[in-house]
């Protein structure tokens, strides 16, 4: 067996974060195909990722010397089609726009060259008191330069 | 310690279906709070039990006696607070619209008054082979009528 | 439809504490059946219920002033057969000892009569830091009384 | 960043399947750490691409011509430390027993050098109607060479 390698945390590419993941038993339920909700997984595993090629690693974030953290403030997210156990999938993760507290994210999940899910994901960045943050300018940068 | 008695499949109201779970270990994350994905868990529990008292068992619907299964296509959705570990949810589910072989939902998430979450989700039936099949005239009825 | 009603947190009875849930999509896997490691899920909301019967919020709770949480060191578990879609699934929970910082809870998967799964699980207290504390006596009292 | 590459489906190495996993928010609970039944889906990723790695996909094994599956029967599990968001962990697989229609597989989830988990699996095989099957020769071998 030929091995596939992949980079763990994925890679900055010119599309956008290039995340690769297998379908397990896990993800699919009794229809066959894998359960709707775990495509969020997917989802924000490519997100977590994304920020770790841009430095950040979100268990340790801080804005101004305060923890902070990434909250998910709204989704529009199309299923095209549906994945199916030991399908191996892209999830790419792209900045739409960057500014303020609030960023939103541009995200899709293809199986070889066939979009399944399309979403639109805004993010919004609090403190521990879970007052909005400003999202600090070099990594607004970065997420704008992808 | 008295007990909190609750339908186990919810039960039909003027506001929709109406469901109650408790948030548990699983649901939560790392950041302390339930994780969003989890949330969508919560709202196809709703959706599942809202067919259920209707008359639809979900494992062996048929339309025109052909085996057949609701699928998601389109979800929106706005996360407005945050639920947390032991938390009672009120899950509430009403038709929107429900023509051919779509119908959307919408669907909110409370703890007591607070507004959780709101979802409007876009609900197909295919058939085995995925073919799209229309919503059969008395579920038709009986949705439009929640 | 007639309505069966369930206390929410489950009950304590003489075979032990006993909680009712149902199977959902998200339990199920494509093989048709509940995934494996989903039982696991309905084993701890069944503790966490049973601990709240005897008025524990795991959530909130100490040890002698200090914060404390369980977790778990050991599983031994028997898959007897398996659970679906739409099943209605009863979880028995009973301690078998509870002595220091250590407690072996037997818990048992019923749908109807039939027995899904036997899992021998050993619970310990830690605090904050993560060493053992002492189950606070009138807890032991309580659990060994179920 | 320098990127680390792994192989996709893991490796067949002298110590057994060797597969490399991230942790992620989904598999945190609110206490902080990895929740207890999410070690089982890394475990059954394993045993997924031990089995992969060996020539077996399970979505469409066959077993002397007839649809055939692998099933949990037992575990025994020692959870002996935690993992936290962002960690890197070490899935280890090794073939115990394979005999007639049963095999016992041990399982070791490291991070770096410390064991977090040891399980012992017990795994059968049946076809669609439930019934056990023998483990085919030439996998039975495959098996035991790990």
């Amino acid at each position: 067996m030929t091995q596939t390698m992949i980079p763990l945390a994925g890679a900055l590419t010119p599309e956008g974060h290039r995340l690769t993941q297998r379908v397990y038993y896990e993800d699919t339920d009794f229809s066959g195909v894998v359960y709707h909700a775990r495509y969020l997984h997917f989802l924000e595993r490519g997100r977590t990722d994304f920020l770790r090629c841009l430095g950040v690693e979100q268990a340790d974030m801080t804005v101004e010397g305060e923890k902070a953290a990434f909250v998910v403030r709204h989704m529009d997210i199309d299923f095209l089609a549906s994945a199916r156990m030991d399908d191996i999938l892209t999830i790419l993760t792209r900045t739409e726009t960057a500014a303020g507290a609030r960023m939103v994210l541009r995200q899709t999940i293809l199986r070889e060259n066939v979009r399944l899910m399309e979403a639109s994901v805004t993010i919004a960045i609090i403190n521990a008191a879970g007052r909005p943050r400003r999202l600090p300018t070099d990594l607004q940068q970065k997420m704008l330069g992808m």
